[in-house]
C-alpha cells in the first residue's frame, strides 16, 4: 500500500484517534513541546506508533510550503472505497450528504472539492470513471489531507449510481445555472446527494434528468460562473444551515 | 494603460454593456453566428467597437485551455480602486458588500476570491499592502475575467480602513475558526464588510478587534480549514441567502 504524508494538529490528531492502524509514525517539529504536542505524542503512544523529531528545514523538504503547525504523520493512504461498499455504507447512513461530480477533469479542482467536502462532512465523493479527475498528487496536495479521511468512490456509470443512491433513500440535488430555484427554498436536511457539473458545460442531461430537484446558486456578477469547489462549498453551506437551524438547542 | 484579454460570453457582453470604451476589440470564433454572438456584435457595433474573427486553434493560443465559448475580448485592463475612492464610492452604497483579505499572500488564493467576490455581487475586494498577494497574471487568470470587473483596493492599513469603512455604515463580520457564532445567527442584511484571515494563521489580532462580529463556517471534517476563497463564498453566500430571503415577492 501506498504511503501518504499529511500534517497540521487537527489533521493528525483526527487520524491517530480515528484510524491510528494506519498511522506509520508521528514527526513532530524540535521544539514543539507545549500540550496539544504532548497529547499527540500521548495518542500515538497509546496506539504503539513511533514517534520521531525533526527540524523545520526537514518538514519544509518534505511538505513544502505549507501551514503544517510543526506536526506531521506518515500513513497509510486511504484506500479507494469501491461502488458495491459505497452502497452498503449508504444503505446505513440515509442521512448523509454526498457529493457528485459529473466531468470535473481538473485534479486541482477535485482536491478543492475533496477538502470542501470533508470540511462539510460528507460520506463520500462520487466521480464517473470516464470523465474523473485522477485522485493524483496534485489532487492530494490540494485536498490538505482529506484525500486520506474523506474517500472518492469510482462509479462505472453516474446516471445508473444516482439510481442506486436513490434506492438507498437519498435525495438528488443538482446545481445548475439555468435552474430558477434557489438552493434556500430547497428542503435539504435528510440524505441528499449534490450533484456539481463541470465549469462551462454544467450538468450532462442524463445527470441533470436523475435529479429530483435543480437549484441554483449566486450569479450576481460579470464572470460566467463560480468555480466548482467554491459552489460546491455554497450548496453544502446551505444544506448544513438548514441542518443545524433545525437543531432546536441551537439560537437561531 | 495595460490591456487584458477576457472571454466567455457572459464577461464579454457585460463589459461590452457597461463598459463598452474599455472594450479595444471584439473577437468571435469563426463560424459562430448564433443569435447570441450576433447580440455581442450589435452591441460592439453601436459602440463603435472593432470585431474579428479568429479560429479555435488561435483563440487557444491566446487563453489557454478555457471555456471561452468562442468569444473574446481585448479590452482596457481595470484601474486600480484607489483607497480615497473607494470610501466615496461607500459612502454612496451603504447596502454594499465588501470583501477584506487578512494576509492572503497566494496569488491564486485572490484570484479565486475575486472570481467569487464578482459572483456574489461585491463592491471591491480590500487588501492591505504589506501582506497582499499581487494582482499578478496568476491571480487575474484564475479569477477568469472578474479582476476586469470587481475592483481591488490595495489599503496602507487595514486596522484604520475597517475604522473608516465602519463610518460609512458598514458593519464588519470576520470569519474565525474559533468564533461560537454560526454565520446564520447573524443579520448580514445591510452594508457588511466580510473579513476572511490568512489559512493556519486566521485573523490578525487588531483585524480581530476591528470587528462587530465572529462568525463560524462549517467546520465537520478531519481537515484543519476551508480554503480562503471557499470560505468566502459560504460566508457571501450567506449574506446573499438572507438578502434574498427578505425579499417578501420570492417564494422561500
Amino acid at each position: 500500500m501506498a504511503a501518504e504524508r499529511v500534517y497540521g494538529l487537527h489533521t493528525v490528531r483526527s487520524l491517530l484517534t480515528r484510524a491510528p492502524q494506519r498511522v506509520h509514525k508521528l514527526w513532530l517539529q524540535q521544539g514543539r513541546n507545549d500540550p496539544r504536542a504532548a497529547q499527540l505524542e500521548a495518542l500515538a503512544r497509546t496506539a504503539q506508533r513511533p514517534i520521531e523529531r525533526a527540524d523545520g528545514a526537514r518538514l519544509r523538504a518534505w511538505l513544502g510550503d505549507v501551514v503544517h503547525q510543526g506536526v506531521m504523520a506518515e500513513i497509510e493512504a486511504l484506500p479507494p472505497l469501491r461502488e458495491e461498499d459505497f452502497y452498503t455504507r449508504l444503505a446505513e447512513s440515509p442521512e448523509a450528504l454526498v457529493l457528485a461530480l459529473d466531468g470535473v477533469q481538473d485534479p486541482h479542482n477535485l482536491g478543492a472539492c475533496l477538502r470542501t467536502a470533508d470540511a462539510c462532512g460528507v460520506l463520500a465523493v462520487v466521480v464517473p470513471r470516464d470523465r474523473a479527475a485522477p485522485l493524483n498528487a496534485t489532487a492530494r496536495k490540494v485536498a490538505a489531507g482529506a484525500a486520506e479521511t474523506t474517500p472518492v468512490v469510482t462509479v462505472t456509470n453516474l446516471a445508473r449510481s444516482l439510481k442506486l443512491i436513490k434506492e438507498a433513500g437519498l435525495w438528488i440535488v443538482g446545481a445548475d445555472a439555468g435552474a430558477t430555484l434557489p438552493a434556500r427554498a430547497v428542503d435539504l436536511r435528510g440524505g441528499r446527494c449534490l450533484v456539481m457539473g463541470a465549469e462551462g458545460a454544467g450538468l450532462r442531461e442524463l445527470t441533470r434528468r436523475s435529479c429530483d430537484w435543480l437549484v441554483s446558486l449566486p450569479a450576481l456578477g460579470a464572470v460566467e460562473s463560480l468555480n466548482v469547489s467554491v459552489a460546491a462549498g455554497m450548496l453544502l453551506y446551505e444544506a448544513i444551515r438548514q441542518r443545524q437551524a433545525a437543531q432546536p438547542q441551537e439560537p437561531e
